[in-house]
């Protein structure tokens, strides 16, 4: 039996989840919130149903990861810091290095802090998070899995974008696509519930969550996917804009008095379906305002962007067997669910109301006529760091 | 009988064509090159194959225009200038105001001058030909036939962008379209050639230049359309970039140190075609040479972004009857037809190669069993610009 821990960690947050392994049992989960702050927020769920939670200054990455280690020692979770057998990060630029989770030695840590340039938000604190459990866990391995990894396998025509060639050669400036632990697996369930080998399918899988994208899989590989250099490209998205002329920015900068990053940092934070509505970027505000005019097209031009990137992926594919819906909205709104497949009948695929209206478990949400399958598959990026981790360790 | 003449001005440029009006015949037509400039030059093509050309200085739209209706005198082409019964400008941007073609009074001519902001390379050139058409001819019906008015029906939930909605309030940045009275033309014609009421066809129009754009025309309306606020957007196009992430302007802007005016000019003019391929804005030029790897992707790129586009649309839809290319490449590039379509079997759409190598006429270019319609049909925005003319005289 051995324990591995799942790390997804922020500037100022490590969130994790502690697995028996190899029968994936979540046995401890929690957060450390506002590191470096005052007044940090500790919290250990475990057990049924119990919780542990402090409230106490902790100063960095490395105390906080101490902390969490001795508080599930003393909570009798572990009966020592040996009983970890490994740990898996959560990391979010691979860039063009990466095609599969790795295990982390010093250069993976180089590049991954260098990879800083794509993902500055990100990669840095995923590297603290990689470094704070190295200090205190020196011995035990650590395994780095990329949000890019998935689609680096993209093919050349998906990946670049018309520009001059040179911006991909000298700057690496290119479609990369996130979101992949979740796109891979929802993606290998989907084709367990088809009964045919991955090899021999065509599946589109869509994460809605607050970030959202739809990536065509291609006999279990990406070979296309909606976000871009960076997650605001795509679809509409909570705060984000998703795909927008070019031109409109240096016009709305003269307009708005902004720089680049300003307006850049607008087009991030508050567009989307919070800039559409004026309300809200959660859709469940949105769906108990849906009478109002200017929710009401703002959750159409949501459903229409994603359905408008199935149809383009059913190109790419040519063909599909199932489209998949995963995160936050794609598990838990079947409104948004049923208005976007009800909008594609010609291509044949059909929601079946009663289905789509089940919750929390795998479901197949078309009817049994449908030509396209469609499901409801609970995205488990944590479950699938666990997994590398124990398949590098062995 | 009454001629009509269909003028395309730009900044140092008249196009023209002569038309005998309800016959729909071209008499003449010819361009004024270099207007402002030395050597202008100036050419009327007329009859069966002649030609008159000469070379001299044009100081401006006014003195082309005389230059041009004198010409045509002592040619006989026209007897007076009497004869000429209507004009009709093409203008580029109409913004909200226009979803159809104008008799130009002074509130038409001074929103077309207000619509600068949006179109500053177009807008003003067509203005300057309307008002040299006026000085001379001041008793003649004069027609705006926009570019933009047949996206003018288009749904908010199609025109609006994810951004905050007072960027279209308060700015009207919005999604505009282009190559409006192509797409119009050649939807029709489709129509008539799937022997159906235009209000009962889907049609996908692929209008690919120089410039390219695909629209969703569901009845006989613009539903989407490709381009954007600007003709930036969309399709990989000669040598613009087409959709790409937002944010790799402040990327690249810091990388290459350019300004955004700088850094849209390139996504404008320097990118797209020319740009991935390094060689040439042309698709003769790139299938001359598509044993090369960089070639071959752009090429493959091309295809891929336009059959992805046509894929969404069906989505839009929700259903196609007939796809039509039309435009220089659309009209005389069988390969990239071919590629196109053979990417899309699934959809039941299959091309007929020998049908698909005629050139000239209208042509169905798909087998008989082919589910999905496709046609070929050679644009005339020319003809419409006659036809409104004649359509608001009356």
């Amino acid at each position: 039996m051995s324990k591995t821990i799942a790390i997804n960690a922020g500037s100022s947050s490590l969130k994790w989840q502690l697995y028996v392994m190899p029968e994936e049992t979540v046995v401890a989960k929690g957060i450390v919130e506002r590191i470096g702050l005052n007044d940090s927020i500790f919290t250990i769920k475990y057990g049924e149903d119990q919780k542990y939670e402090t409230i106490v200054d902790i100063a960095d990455h490395d105390v906080a990861v101490k902390m969490l280690l001795d508080q599930l020692i003393d909570l009798k979770i572990l009966a020592s810091y040996d009983e970890i057998t490994g740990v898996g990060h959560r990391v979010v630029h691979g860039g063009e290095f990466y095609d599969r989770s790795v295990i982390i030695d010093d250069e993976v840590l180089k590049n991954i802090e260098d990879l800083a340039e794509f993902a500055p938000l990100h990669n840095p604190a995923n590297a603290m998070g990689i470094k704070a459990f190295k200090h205190l866990l020196p011995e035990i391995i650590s395994v780095a899995v990329f949000d890019t990894a998935f689609h680096a396998t993209m093919p050349e025509v998906s990946y670049l974008y018309s520009l001059p060639r040179e911006y991909y050669e000298d700057f690496k400036v290119r479609k990369y696509g996130f979101h992949g632990t979740s796109h891979q697996f929802v993606a290998q369930r989907a084709a367990e519930m088809l009964g045919k080998p991955i090899e021999e399918t065509k599946i589109i899988t869509c994460h809605l969550g607050n970030g959202a994208s739809i990536t065509a899989v291609d006999g279990g590989i990406s070979v296309d996917t909606s976000m871009g250099f960076t997650p605001l490209a795509g679809v509409t998205m909570g705060t984000r804009a998703g795909d927008i002329d070019a031109s409109t920015l240096p016009f709305l900068m003269e307009k708005l008095d902004l720089n680049i990053n300003e307006m850049v940092d607008t087009l991030n934070k508050k567009s989307g379906l919070l800039g559409l509505s004026g309300i809200s970027s959660d859709m469940r505000d949105l769906e108990a305002n849906s009478d109002k005019p200017e929710v009401r097209v703002t959750l159409d031009i949501f459903a229409d962007r994603i359905r408008k990137y199935i149809g383009s992926y059913v190109t790419v594919l040519n063909g599909v067997d199932a489209i998949v819906f995963t995160a936050g909205i794609g598990e838990n709104d079947a409104a948004i669910r049923e208005q976007i497949i009800n909008g594609m009948s010609w291509f044949g695929c059909e929601i079946d109301p009663e289905q789509n209206a089940k919750r929390g478990e795998d479901t197949v949400i078309s009817t049994p006529e449908s030509k396209i399958k469609v499901f409801m598959i609970p995205t488990d990026e944590e479950l699938v760091i666990a997994r590398d981790v124990e398949a590098l360790r062995s």
